[in-house]
């Protein structure tokens, strides 16, 4: 994307290229027919469980003026809005925990003021809400999404921890409360005698963590030995909300025994209980705030701003990353105009707003990325097996295949050369084919195993359409009517899924495995290799462990800026502030070469090799140790906020001196060690075409650990 | 060990060889210093512990007749008996779970018994204990361990998992019994009533699980990628211990706000205490023994000598297991005879017998192969940069190495042929050396990882000595001074505690990893393959079924017939049974080659192929993914009782037609699928001799994972 500050230039560009693609995106998401429930459910459960713990959080914070009833209406409207008139369908929308606190900021500073108190809260976030709409559409219309690619993975990086962190209080605070008397209820009841408390207490520690441990658990279900690949995948992927229901289910074992109220469960009023309508009329009020309040209202707003231009952004960027090939345009000006009438809408209604959310964006990502993987090979799988019987040559396979290939493909302006994807399948086939007979032979189907091959060889794509996150945003909005089911969910089990969702968004966080490589003895730091951590090679680890702690004494700053009663509404101003910080300032502390390879900036990076090359370089290791496709894509996922691991990619020489061939695998790890002694590094030259001509794959495909081996060597001597 | 039944042959044969190594087992126990304390410490805990919790069930069984002080002043005496005067002094006593189940099943009956009751409890087990006494000297007079080769793996399996489902049982009964009213106490103590009692239970759920959850982690500690080497070995050794330590503290952070006797604590008199010496004055009542329980008790004793001829003898068998490479001899026969004379002891002072323990006998070995590894690689390490500071070549090198190697060796009778561990020693730095430089050169200590090399090139050598087995016999046996301090322990964390020891005692059980491979999916099953399970690839998977479904109703079989109240003291023939139904039965409804396979016995084996050889073969890849010793001997331990696996043992084409060749690794996943394809088999073996000639390594340490796959398409082939 160009720098251009030309007003409504973005809006104009983002408006042309989705146009384009609208009709398609709703035709396409109808012909994949039944298959589409499958992303639909997956993402409504991962956007649900966060917005019902996000309610109650606020209902203890606001003295219950907003409820989960509040901000699943607010996930659902904004969803549904955004998912007909919206500009990126990708883009999953909810309320998120960084609203959450700026309602709490805002919540502890109005009840305070005798003008405002609780009575007048919702009117004057009203008027927040206007103000941070309005800067938002002065943001939007002057192109302020041109300078996205800005924001680099310090920043967003850093926001991850920051809420991961804010997320992990939350959930130990509330287990911690479980033992206290809470504050709305008559302290005089049974259930809140001593002995009670206690007992109240221990069982919700054995919720949360049975939650926290057991969802943990589920989500590594996909390469579990147990069960079919199909109960394999359904717990991974369901797995969250199944544990959800068995704890919830087990809170009620002990229930003759214990009195009500233990454990104690969702609180929420009814949407049809009277007086549940307070906030929806909120817009009478808004003129009875005091004028001071109205004008004093734009510094939040400011902040919210701000945090929502980059918390949307940022989301849009994840969920649109290169290496799931997307063919539709992205639409960040536009997206964020629309962010803005929504904004509005809410705060009239008196709900908290919704923004594109981490990491439910780039889930959906993957999961229609899933959808189309299916779809793609069950129609390659039924042309190859009708090729096949009316005895075609490889040639008159491959012919079929591909005709079928182009006609599953989306007809788009902005369509990438036809057959890309499948070239690399012809390529794959006729190596294979070649290796065991005559190309021109009928081929059986004893060749090769239809189903796996075929689902290797694909490439990533995404089945891009509008359908599921429509229908994920109706399901949301369809939980306010299930609100007395939802309130039979105990708190200590939230406080679990919140515990869950802190430790599940740090792996592929960079700055958190740099964190733990500081603690990681040395001679282990090659087992943190195997992953997206290019720069232990290349960077000399008296400069990872200056940024890192640089790092987290900045997060620290910001955690600690949380805690300042009415301050810290000024926290999102000090994650923008890393973006010119890390372009002007950090320079000067590190050198280019090192400070790219920790956080690479587009705007000072070599051409990235796509993603392509990388993912073919681990799906053979992938197939070995018989992993599925959809662990392959859990891993994707997983490093979705980190770096993809490129093997030959050029970074890798980016701050060494050594030459591509040092970078080879080396096969005998007794010799690795001498790897600079000149003798040795003859030996390792000569020894490379041998193996590239007997095993082409073996060189293309090494082992992970016997790579890693010699590329450790090689950063243990350079350092 | 040939079958000979001629009487005294076996214990005089035993006497002849422990005798000459007597002085030995002294003075080479003192020579190793202060660091003979790190076994000692570690068998203590391992001992000590389970014991302390075999008392607790002890007394809930018993009505407070036994408790743990008795068990573990039982512990002590025998542990120091047979420490000083037993024949294999690798072997560790300790009372077992057998032993207090029995003493249960004798106590029922004895309770409801006018004759007995109560109050002859301890003296009519003291008659059980002179009966089983007489029958093991017979056994061992007889020279009944000669056939100890007959005790195949599956009776020691099925034992093994009867012993863990026992443990799991006593852990979830224990947790129950948390929430309930306990049969000793005042039932109207406010630590009683039922909010209490409810959080009682709660705090049992959270302190077992804790312990149980902690434990397991910590075990792992040796694979963390945190913390130095020492702190990774120190967690991992001693977790269990600390952890049992840890999880009593936090039993105290909430006891101000709870009444006494929340949590519960471990019930055990003081040995001070008035009345807590009852049971040691027990045979001044064995006399008043009415004369037909005096005679009766003779069919308890047959069951407990069936049980303790086989659990003494399997423990004794798995310390000294052919992994090991000891160097002292076996002492089956005389061993047995010495715990009659322990049993009658104890039975006369009216405490439970202790017997060989498993794990903490093999575990016992291990460390001591550590400690041995220790005092090797520090004597070898210093000789050779001693040698290197002279600029020796590499030949005086080897030489002074040799020497400092041979020094260290017992000088015994029984000795291997000298040198056999360094000769590959010798050769693996000839290798390294040559590949780099001149052979005849002095050596330089860049050459080599001087500690790395040597720790990795030591062969597997045990310090046999009784210091480390008498010092923990000692301990324990202060601990029956430290019990006002054990009875802080809660009863939860014990419960968690066996939880623990059932889980840690199914990996490397053959039988359980059967049993999980009849839910792995088939696809999967490769993954189980990685460890010790030639069979997957040998035999059907339906003779696997078969043959494991037979064993485990054969185990349900035992299982339920401990819960019948008095018959189930028959329990230990059953499993006595399985060793002539596998002998003369199970050959008639499986074929030879795959009962070998399934279970392999030594009276029907081939030859094994010595440790050493698997040992190798995985030892570059260990170093690799940076594992170290102590992982690797963690690994052979946990594959103690199930089998080493050898990627070219002639075992493996037992029950296939396939040629050697076929075994090889396969570097090309690709090509692997069409193994069976006669171009391809040509194109492979054309290939291996280019492989082996460039890079030697390469051939002889296949990655695991590739040669995995190798054996899994033709495992999946021949099937």
């Amino acid at each position: 994307m160009e720098e251009t500050f030309v007003p409504f230039r973005g809006i104009k560009n983002d408006l042309k290229g989705r146009l384009l693609c609208y009709k398609q995106d709703w035709t396409g998401g109808f012909r994949s027919g039944y298959r589409i429930l499958a992303p639909t459910t997956y993402i409504f459960f991962a956007s649900a469980i966060p917005v019902i713990s996000f309610g109650e959080q606020l209902e203890r914070n606001t003295n219950g003026t907003l409820t989960a009833v509040q901000t699943l209406v607010s996930t659902a409207l904004c969803g549904i809005i955004h998912s007909i008139i919206g500009g990126q369908p990708l883009l999953i929308l909810g309320v998120a925990e960084p609203t959450v606190l700026m309602y709490t900021f805002m919540f502890n500073f109005a009840k305070d003021r005798q003008a405002l108190g609780q009575k007048f809260f919702l009117a004057w976030t009203g008027w927040v809400c206007v103000w941070t709409a309005v800067l938002l559409f002065l943001l939007a219309i002057l192109g302020a999404c041109s300078i996205i690619n800005r924001f680099t993975r310090i920043a967003g990086e850093l926001f991850g921890l920051l809420i991961a962190m804010l997320f992990m209080q939350q959930a130990i605070r509330g287990v911690v409360e479980e033992f206290g008397i809470p504050q709305r209820e008559n302290p005089n009841q049974t259930a809140l005698l001593l002995s009670w408390r206690f007992g109240n207490g221990m069982f919700a520690l054995v919720l949360s963590f049975g939650l926290l441990l057991t969802a943990l658990r589920s989500r590594k279900a996909r390469s579990w030995c147990y069960g079919t690949g199909w109960l394999r995948g359904f717990i991974a992927d369901y797995g969250v909300p199944l544990m959800v229901l068995a704890w919830t289910s087990v809170s009620y074992i002990p229930v003759k025994a214990v009195p009500k109220g233990i454990p104690r469960r969702l609180f929420s009023p009814n949407p049809w209980s009277p007086g549940a309508y307070a906030n929806w009329t909120v817009i009478k009020e808004m003129l009875d705030v005091p004028p001071v309040y109205i004008v004093g209202a734009f510094i939040p707003a400011t902040m919210i701003a701000v945090l929502y231009y980059f918390d949307h952004s940022v989301a849009s960027q994840l969920a649109q990353q290169k290496e799931f090939n997307l063919k539709k345009p992205p639409s960040y000006h536009y997206d964020l105009l629309l962010l803005g009438f929504l904004v509005i809408v809410c705060g009239l209604i008196g709900i908290p707003p919704s923004n594109g959310v981490i990491p439910q964006s780039p889930m959906h990502t993957k999961s229609l990325a899933t959808l189309k993987h299916q779809l793609l090979s069950s129609k390659l799988v039924s042309t190859a097996r009708r090729s096949i019987s009316k005895n075609s040559s490889l040639g008159q396979l491959y012919g079929s295949m591909q005709e079928a290939y182009n006609q599953m493909q989306t007809p788009l302006v902005f369509q990438t050369p036809p057959g890309l994807g499948l070239r690399k399948l012809k390529e794959s086939t006729i190596q294979l084919v070649s290796s065991s007979g005559n190309i021109d032979a009928p081929v059986d189907e004893s060749v090769f195993d239809m189903e796996k091959d075929i689902d290797d060889l694909l490439p990533i794509e995404v089945k891009e359409q509008r359908i599921s996150n429509l229908l994920q945003a109706l399901m949301v909005g369809g939980c306010v009517a299930a609100m007395p089911l939802i309130k039979k969910i105990p708190t200590s089990v939230l406080w679990g899924y919140f515990a869950f969702m802190a430790i599940e968004s740090l792996p592929g966080n960079q700055f958190w495995e740099r964190i733990l490589l500081l603690f990681t003895a040395p001679s282990r730091r090659c087992k943190l290799l195997e992953y997206h951590a290019t720069f232990v090679e290349t960077v000399p680890f008296k400069a990872i462990a200056t940024f890192t702690i640089f790092q987290t004494v900045y997060l620290l700053l910001c955690f600690g800026l949380t805690w300042i009663p009415i301050a810290g509404v000024l926290f999102p101003l000090l994650i923008m502030l890393l973006v010119p910080l890390r372009q002007y300032v950090l320079p000067r502390f590190f050198k280019g070469a090192h400070l790219q390879d920790l956080d690479a900036a587009e705007y000072e990076e070599v051409p990235a090799i796509s993603y392509n090359l990388s993912f073919d370089e681990q799906d053979p290791q992938a197939r070995n140790t018989c992993t599925d496709n959809g662990e392959i894509l859990d891993d994707i996922i997983t490093r979705s906020r980190g770096e993809i691991r490129h093997t030959y990619s050029p970074k890798v020489t980016s701050s060494t001196q050594t030459s591509q061939d040092d970078i080879k695998p080396l096969y005998s790890p007794r010799v690795s060690r001498k790897a600079y002694s000149p003798q040795v590094g003859e030996l390792r030259v000569e020894q490379n075409p041998q193996f590239s001509k007997k095993v082409p794959e073996a060189r293309q495909t090494p082992s992970p650990r016997l790579s890693m081996l010699g590329q450790h060597s090689r950063g243990s001597t350079s350092t």
